[in-house]
């Protein structure tokens, strides 16, 4: 299975690295909804996030999401 | 591995199915730049797309991207 792990982007643009906050593990699909996007896992769960993808790192199994409106 | 192949959204709003246009295949990396973003491949071939990402869905290893300013 190629899943990834989705972490919140926070603390962008101050100095240091970005802190990642884990939202949801193994998700299979992101979609577009409303205005945000709806994560999914390969178990089903379903999570909404006003935000965007803001970068992939697939072979490290990592979608980085960032809010939107903050 | 686990990167997946990236495709461009085309037709979409429009009756009938969306049409996927292959970009790149074995991406690992999707990093926002400037008014796009930039992909980036396990063999390291590199590809700037003026859009962003639309959706994923990874167990298909499917990135769909859409163009922005069209």
């Amino acid at each position: 299975m190629c899943e990834a792990n989705a972490y919140l982007l926070e603390n962008d643009g101050k100095p240091g690295k970005p802190d990642e906050i884990l939202l949801m593990e193994a998700v299979d699909k992101v979609e577009p909804d409303e205005d945000g996007i709806l994560l999914v896992s390969i178990f089903g769960e379903q999570k909404f996030i006003k935000g965007h993808v803001h970068s992939l790192s697939l072979v490290d199994h990592k979608i980085y999401i960032k809010q939107t409106g903050e």
